[in-house]
């Protein structure tokens, strides 16, 4: 069983949240488990998708306590670890794709990149060094690009 | 979605396998999820006897290689964390089963103590002081009881 | 450096705060780093008590917060890892001193144990199996007797 | 007792260990605990500067083993989390100075970003959305330079 990773941030607006959903759904129409963080925005969206596809979803919550979970979270993995569970969606998941995303997204990027976990962005951070954008992680234009690009990724 | 940890050493006789594997048995059997730490011994046992009354299996991995799972972990998650997994383990079950095991099992049930999840024993650590044994830990003699206990301490 | 571990409850008696600030007395005047889980009762009489002699003492925190430290800490870490710190207090130290102590305190002797740290307990859990206690677990009667016989571990 | 982190590669050439080494002499200059990841390259020349400015370091280390402490590290924290301990040697720092830099430092950054320490670099890392750099990393050109900003953030 293939395992995909959502990142994004726990608040977002519609357009994102559109776009993980799709994300999401996609992710289940191929099969594979969708793994996240657990919380809002992003998360929820995606999950959101992914089980109106019928597929499942692992949510790796930073806090204490399942409640926390979306909804949309078929197995909720409790860690109390905060911040430091941002390891563990990336190790967990086989490659990650990113929607948008603030600061703990772009640190799930940084260990993607560490690890050597795929990451494909859909209007997410870009690295620079001295001023200048280096193309250090694959852009998609849309959810279904983002998802092929990162099912290739894995296989390749 | 109740979710039911079962804790145990990573080598076991064959004599524990079997109860650990009639464990995962009956908490397929009653519709939970099993989690566990995804290694071999009580681990491998439950997660067999589990997939084998078609439950679905997650193995928390303390390693950064998802190929150390056990190949009846449906879901393994990876967190390279080393023992401090264990606290996780525990934390994302409901109630949790010690079947025998050694010192990392009885790090699991002290952290199922201190977190209130109920911890029910099947020939496991007990603890005392000053040479006193304490019952703080619900004890049974079958599996199928065991798993019994564990849910009626949920609901309670 | 020497770095000695000294593990109990965050709220105790005064015996055990005592018996605690008398360890981490002894702790200092031996030349040896204390470390401890950086809250209130057993480890801030340690702390109190390495302080008193002139030592050096490091608190590795469960939360987010520096703040949260006792005020006999030199060196507060901050890890937000909630109970999973406890592994690290551990690992930390080349052996550790129980002092009383609850569930979190059982963990850690449990992953000393595990871990091969030599652990020496001041009036602390004992282990059992079958109603029967076993002696894992270096017992002391006094503070002096406690360090010495952590130090002697340590070099053995 | 003010904590400030340095934050860089495992591996560096000797200019930016010159760096390194600079900023570890003006932390102890002023006074400030330097804390680390404990390992070679950037973390190793810092420590090193440190020691020879009559300062204190700290190195929380992500192995399981106190040995692999860099020889200038005066206390070593030892955690087995694997990448994860970089959550802690940024919620231990008050500020933190990246000096160069690969995708781990990125990862402490960005930590640094959503936690709200302070983080000042030097030949670091950039952030960019849409091709754009944004100015989210407060930059410095010399060592002293890096040290003074990051001491006036705290302050701040």
């Amino acid at each position: 069983m293939l395992v995909l990773g959502v990142i994004g941030d726990g608040e977002c607006n519609a357009t994102t949240a559109a776009v993980a959903e799709e994300v999401g759904r996609e992710i289940a129409r191929r099969g594979a488990v969708l793994v996240c963080g657990g919380l809002g925005g992003v998360m929820a969206a995606a999950c959101r998708g992914a089980r109106s596809a019928g597929g499942m979803t692992v949510g790796i919550l930073p806090g204490p306590d399942r409640a926390a979970a979306n909804s949309w979270v078929d197995i909720p993995v409790v860690t109390g670890l905060g911040e430091a569970r941002n390891v563990l969606v990336v190790r967990t998941s086989q490659a990650v794709i990113a929607v948008g995303g603030q600061y703990g997204t772009l640190s799930e990027i940084a260990f993607a990149l560490k690890l050597g976990v795929p990451v494909v962005g859909l209007d997410t951070w870009q690295l620079a060094r001295r001023r200048r954008v280096l193309d250090l992680i694959v852009e998609a234009r849309t959810p279904a690009e983002a998802v092929d690009k990162a099912f290739a990724l894995i296989h390749s």
